[in-house]
């Protein structure tokens, strides 16, 4: 079977199928990053891989600062979504031959900025020559306080789900310059039941239904109160990808307060509800579902 | 300036120059591993990266379970070479779409066994369409008792360099299937006043200076007391690189208490002295030195 026709969810499932548990593993495959560490330990450590190739995340004539911000912001993001802190980073860059010394220099200064911004320690770095594309992969640590660390899959049935900013239309240039929401992914983690969250990286249409699926949940969401970049319509939203926003599910009880609090701590950033976990049940699919198809897959 | 004409120490260290000092940090760039932790802390963590990359590492037509070994059993080496202990791993793999299943699930095959081999946990996975070559990276932690943590710089004029194992010809396949001196390491570090140590990815030529250079020594070595795989030169182990044998320094006192250490407890890999670290005073080169440049560097 050719890959070209698998989905990336179907490819990864088949390739960590039956991994054996190890010692202190908390979380393995399936959630924003892996999560280690004792079971009552006070603190977890966080850990996560990501990487960025030219023509599948960026073009060959892309300005390299940001193409060194994009790499680590995406693994950032994926820290943030767990509700943690972004601590070490090792940089492994592969570059053609004929790319010369500024472009590197400026993908580490994309790099360096990120770091700074987002209290990152870079701690290494490994050089190699493609043969063909540049070829970008960050792996970064963190650590969250076990009481904080929120999964995919604590989502419960009825639970409001929001995201954070607008979605949609990333590809016109937002993808290279997005700021991961660390600050308010730790803030939401310690003032409120978040039940579970996770970033936006591969469009709503692809990764709420993750969540939902990780929650052992269905999902509905309302495509007119989707909150959309200007000139972006509820598709895009739904399937542009890279909005590197967060999604997450509370109880909705606690929605007024969320609303409230928000708005103070954060008031330029917008917070949508925009639909709600549901019982998993045998329902026909119908257009108040969220599809499983409509964001951005590696190899659909 | 193209990175083609560039060595590759001269690009890592013109990318990494005044990498800003973080929280934790025992040891940035320039060792095998970045070493992170408090500095009193009983045990230290260790991250490494590392990549492998079709046409680069290995051929289009390789064995996939080969691939996968490589590409883990090369950062179980690097761990290994602090003395440390392989922990978790996390998985990148970028794949043209015409590439099939089965050989995806064929290189996991080799990640996983030698994961099994090494007690490693894979804990996670990411994979990426690749528009050129199959290209592997991973992302490794490990740990460390401070105390038994052994740097590239910690050499002294006078300490007696050693390699284990045979050097040179890994092209012929061994660059595949080695097996990562993890145990040796170990008990190296336990055992004995291990003042330096790293293992030979790049090749003795390339890789004896950069612990020298570390530990702000000169060296010299004697081509005729390397120990050669059957059938190679002198020059093919100081130049073919992918050994992945350790190389060490020890003060002269305990030379006769590691041969006989080491022959009881490794009585089937050998263990050869082959030189020495040096004064670093500004002799002209001879041919007793070892020369900077006649292993494989990927971008000279």
């Amino acid at each position: 079977m050719k890959l070209a026709g698998m989905g990336e969810d179907a490819l990864v499932a088949a390739l960590l199928r039956g991994l054996p548990d190890g010692p202190e593993v908390i979380r393995g495959p399936g959630d924003d990053c892996a999560v280690i560490g004792a079971p009552r330990a006070k603190t977890w450590r966080l850990l996560k891989t990501d990487c960025v190739i030219e023509t599948v995340h960026f073009l060959p004539g892309e300005n390299p600062r940001r193409i060194g911000w994009k790499a680590l912001a995406r693994a950032i993001s994926d820290i943030a979504a767990m509700g943690g802190r972004p601590e070490h980073a090792l940089v492994t860059l592969a570059l053609p031959g004929s790319e010369t010394l500024k472009r590197a220099t400026g993908i580490y200064a994309g790099l360096r900025q990120c770091a700074k911004a987002y209290g990152v320690t870079i701690v290494g770095g490994e050089t190699a020559r493609s043969p063909g594309p540049l070829f970008l992969s960050i792996a970064l640590t963190g650590s969250v306080e076990r009481r904080h660390c929120v999964f995919r899959s604590g989502g419960m049935p009825g639970d409001l789900l929001f995201v954070t900013g607008r979605l949609g239309g990333s590809i016109k240039g937002r993808h290279l310059t997005f700021r991961p929401r660390v600050e308010q992914a730790q803030w939401l983690a310690g003032h409120l039941r978040v039940h579970a969250m996770m970033d936006l990286s591969d469009g709503l249409g692809t990764d709420l239904p993750r969540l939902a699926l990780a929650s052992g949940c269905g999902c509905h969401i309302e495509p007119s109160a989707l909150p959309l970049h200007a000139g972006c319509t509820a598709k895009q939203a739904l399937s542009d990808g890279e909005d590197y926003e967060l999604l997450f599910a509370i109880p909705p009880r606690d929605a007024t307060r969320l609303r409230t609090l928000w708005s103070r701590k954060f008031p330029s950033l917008g917070l949508t509800e925009i639909g709600a976990l549901t019982p998993l049940s045998p329902l026909p699919p119908g257009p108040r579902r969220a599809g499983a198809r409509h964001g951005y897959d590696h190899f659909a």
